[in-house]
C-alpha cells in the first residue's frame, strides 16, 4: 500500500467520524455503503463513530449504526464504551438503546453461536429442582399429587404409547405417562427404585398435542407445575401393560433404536431418566468397601451402608451418578474438502460415522481428540474446534462434538479399534445429506450428533 | 440506501473481477485497499476474483488475494474452489500455492481459535500408547528398561525435589525421577500400583534443563523414547527419601497447592497420574456386585474377580476410570462490561471466582452452565460460548470453560452453594490483572482455568 492510499484511507476515516459527530446521516450512510469497514474504526482516543454520536446525543446516526451490526462494545482509551458516554452525557434515549439486551448477545460474545444446534437427547423439558432433592417431605408431598407425572422403566426401557406415522412415514413414539393411582402400588415395592426428574418448566408449557396421550387427563391438575418421577420396575411385561389405557399400542420392551423416535422434549427426559437408572443399576455396592448402598436424595446420591467407610467423609465421585466424557470429531482434510469417516465391523453396509473416544483421566478435550483420531486411523490432527455436545444415555455418555483440521492425510487404519476408515468429498456427503443413503454412502440419522457435525460442516462454506 | 450506491457497489465489484481475471495487479491491489470487502465478493456463477485468477493462471494475483485473508475455500455455483479450477486448467504452480496446508487451517475451520489457550495440566509431554497396555511382554520388557522413568506417588501426591526460586522469587518444583533399579523391591510389593503413563513424544524432546534433575542421569539411555511410570507406595516417608539422591530438598508429601508450581510438562504428567491412582485408591471393589477387583492393562481397567458378574459380560463403565466433567463459567452482564464472580465460605479473604458445576446425567454443557448459574446465583443466562477445558486431577475433573451471557441481572445467592456472588465491573478486574490482589478483588492464579477465562474476557474487546 503506498504512503498516498494509506493518507486516502485515513482521511476518509476523519471524514466518517466527523458525520457521526455532527449527527449528518446522510453522509454516515453514504460513507458506510462504499466502505462497509469504517463502523468500528477508532479516531482520537480510540473513539469510534457510535461513541461520538452517543456523546452528542445524534439517536438516529446511534440507530443506523448499530443496525448495521456496529460494535457497541468496543471501549475507548479510558475503557468507556458508546452506553458510558451516552449515560455520562445525560442522552437517555440513548444510552436506553445501547443496553437492550435482545440482540446484544452477540456483541458481548463476539463469534459465539447464537443459535446453537440443539441436539436429541438435550432439551430440557424438566427444571431439575436440585435443591429439593434432599427434602424428604416436600418430595413425599409431590410423590402422591394427582397432577404428578410417572414414567415406567423396564430393564431401562421406557414404556411407549401408540406409535403412528407421521406424513414422511415415519413412526414416532411417546412415553407413557402414569398417575399416582396407576403406580402407587409399585411405589411401595422395596425393589423398585423412584428417581426424581423435576417439575415441568413455566416457561415451556407442555405442547397440547403431547399432553393429550396422557393416560390420565382428566383428572385435576394441581397449581403447582407437575412434578416427574421414573420408575424402574422388574414386573413382567404383560403386568406392566394391564397399567395402560391403551393396551394394544404400548411396548414395555423396545429396542434401542427406538428412543430415537420421541419428541425432542421427551428425549430430554429419557436422557435424564435412563442415565441416572442405568447407573444405580450398576453401582450397587460402594466400590471404596465392596459393602450395600442405598440412593438417597431423590436418586442422585447412593450413600454407604458401612458406617466406617472412608467414602462417608468428605466428598467423593463414589456417591454421585457418572457421567462420561467423550470426544466424536469430525476430521477435515487440509485442502477443506475431504471429510475422515470411519466404520465399525458391527455398522450395516455402507455406513460411516464420526470417529469418537472416551476422554481419558488428565486429558484434554482437544488432546482427546488428537489421540483418539491418530490411534484409530493413523491420521495427526491439528486445530480442534467445538461445535456442539450430546448427552447420550447408553448408559450415560456426554458426546462432545469437534471438528478438527488434519494436518497429514494417510490412514492406517487400527484393526482392534474400527474396520475402515476413509476420505470422503465433499460432494459424496453432500449427495447423501440431500437424497438419503448411497450405495458408497450412509451416514448416521439426524438424532445423531455424528449427523450433525457431518451437516455442520456442509454449512460452513458451501453455497448449497 | 440509495439504488445509485447500490449500484456503485456493483461497478466496484466488477471492476474488481475484471481486474483479477485480467491479472491486473495494480488495479486489484489498490481496490482492496479501499474497500477491502472486495476480496469475497461473488459474481456470475458464484465466481470470485481468486477463482478467476486461478482460471487464468495469474500467480501473482492469487499471491496477493491470499496474503490479504482471501478465503480460498469459497465454491462457486459448480462447488468448485478455486483450487479445483487452477489444477482442472492445469496451472499447478498456483494449484500448488492453494494446496498449501500450513497457514491453511483458519480457512478450513473458519473462526476456529488456532492458538487455543494452553491452561495448566493439559500438555501431554507423553504418548499414552494406550494399544500397548494389554501388552504383557512389551510391559515387563519396559519395567525392567534403565531408560525407563518412575515417578513416586504417596497418599496420591508425587515426591518432588528442590525447589529454588526463579527471578520472580517463585518457587518451582519438580518431579523426583527414579530409575528402574531405585524402585526394584517396590515393584515387587503386592500392594504397590504401577501405572503406565507413556513413552516421550519423539518431536518435543524433554528439555535439557529438566533431564538434568534425573537422579540418574549418567546411565546409558536405550535407543526407544523411554517410557514414563508412575508408582503408589504405602512406605513411610523417611524410607521414601532414603531413595532420593537429593535428600535435603526432596518432600514426599505436599500440600495441594505445591501441584501448581510444577512445569508445563510435569504438570501433564502429574494430571494423568494422579487421576488415575485416585481411581484406583477409591475404587478396589466392583460396583456391580461388591467383590473384589484386580487391575489390568497398565492401570486402565479393573476386572471383577467374580466370575459370574454382570460387569465380565460385555462393556461397563464399571471396570475403566472415572472423569467427571464440570462445568465452569464467566457469566458477562448484558452490558458486556461487568463479570459475575462468586465466593465460597472456606476461599480466603477477597478472592472470588468462576461459578461452577458438574455436568447431570443427560445433560448438555450449555444447559448444565444455565442450571448451575441459576441455582448458584438467580441469574439467567442465554447464549453460552465453550472457551478451553483443563484437565484437574482433585480426583479426575475435566473442567469445560465457557463464557456466557447473562439475560437477567438480580443476584439472589444460594447459601448452601457459595457465600457471596458479584458483578464486577472490567475495571475492577483488569486492575487486579495487572496490579495483582486488591482488596476488593483478588482472583485464582494463572494455573486455574478460572484465571484464563477471566483473562480471556478482558483481552477479548478491550483496548489495553
Ligand atoms: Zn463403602
Ligand atoms: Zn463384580
Amino acid at each position: 500500500m503506498t504512503s498516498l492510499q494509506l493518507g486516502a484511507k485515513e482521511e476518509m476515516v476523519e471524514k466518517f467520524l466527523d458525520a457521526a459527530a455532527r449527527g449528518d446521516l446522510t453522509l454516515v450512510s453514504t460513507l458506510l455503503s462504499h466502505v462497509p469497514s469504517l463502523i468500528n474504526q477508532k479516531g482520537d482516543s480510540g473513539w469510534t463513530g457510535l461513541m461520538l454520536a452517543a456523546r452528542n446525543g445524534h439517536f438516529g446516526v446511534v440507530e443506523a449504526l448499530l443496525s448495521q451490526g456496529c460494535d457497541k462494545f468496543l471501549v475507548n482509551s479510558s475503557s468507556q464504551t458508546a452506553y458510558d458516554i451516552s449515560k455520562f452525557w445525560g442522552h437517555r434515549n440513548i444510552s436506553n438503546l445501547l443496553s437492550r439486551t435482545d440482540e446484544g448477545c452477540q456483541r458481548v460474545l463476539p463469534g459465539s453461536d447464537l443459535h446453537q444446534q440443539e441436539n436429541y437427547f438435550s432439551r430440557e423439558m424438566l427444571d431439575r429442582l436440585s435443591g429439593k432433592r434432599a427434602d424428604k417431605v416436600w418430595m413425599e408431598a409431590k410423590r402422591s399429587d394427582p397432577g404428578t407425572v410417572y414414567l415406567l422403566f423396564s430393564n431401562l426401557n421406557p414404556m411407549i404409547s401408540s406409535s403412528k406415522e407421521d406424513e414422511d412415514n415415519r413412526v414416532e413414539s411417546r412415553l407413557c405417562r402414569f398417575r399416582f393411582e396407576a403406580v402407587k402400588d409399585l411405589l411401595q415395592k422395596p425393589q423398585t427404585l423412584v428417581i426424581f426428574l423435576g417439575v415441568e418448566k413455566r416457561k415451556t408449557p407442555f405442547s397440547s398435542s403431547s399432553s393429550s396421550s396422557s393416560p390420565l387427563q382428566t383428572e385435576e391438575v394441581t397449581q403447582e407445575p407437575p412434578a416427574w418421577f421414573a420408575i424402574s420396575t422388574d414386573e413382567d411385561a404383560a403386568e406392566l401393560l394391564k397399567r395402560c389405557r391403551e393396551k394394544h399400542s404400548c411396548f414395555p420392551k423396545l429396542p434401542h433404536r427406538d428412543l430415537l423416535k420421541l419428541s425432542e422434549e421427551e428425549a430430554g427426559v429419557v436422557a435424564q431418566a435412563r442415565s441416572v437408572l442405568a447407573w444405580h443399576s450398576r453401582y450397587s455396592f460402594c466400590p471404596t468397601c465392596g459393602s450395600s448402598t442405598k440412593m438417597e436424595e431423590g436418586g442422585y446420591k447412593r450413600r454407604c451402608l458401612n458406617s466406617d467407610c472412608r467414602s462417608l467423609k468428605g466428598v467423593h465421585n463414589t456417591c454421585y451418578p457418572r457421567v462420561d466424557p467423550v470426544v466424536i470429531m469430525l476430521v477435515i482434510h487440509p485442502d477443506g474438502n475431504q471429510c475422515l469417516l470411519g466404520r465399525k465391523k458391527i455398522f450395516p453396509t455402507g455406513l460411516f460415522s464420526c470417529l469418537a473416544g472416551f476422554v481419558e483421566p488428565g486429558e484434554s478435550m482437544e488432546e482427546a481428540v488428537r489421540r483418539e483420531v491418530e490411534e484409530e486411523s493413523g491420521v495427526k490432527v491439528g486445530p480442534v474446534s467445538y461445535v456442539s455436545c450430546q448427552p447420550w444415555p447408553m448408559p450415560s455418555s456426554l458426546m462432545i462434538g469437534c471438528l478438527a483440521v488434519a494436518i497429514s492425510t494417510d490412514i492406517k487404519v487400527d484393526e482392534n479399534e474400527i474396520e475402515d476408515a476413509s476420505w470422503f468429498t465433499r460432494q459424496q456427503v453432500t449427495e447423501t445429506l440431500l437424497k438419503g443413503p448411497r450405495p458408497a454412502l450412509t451416514i448416521p440419522p439426524r438424532q445423531t450428533i455424528a449427523h450433525q457435525l457431518i451437516r455442520h460442516w456442509i454449512g460452513m462454506n458451501s453455497n448449497l
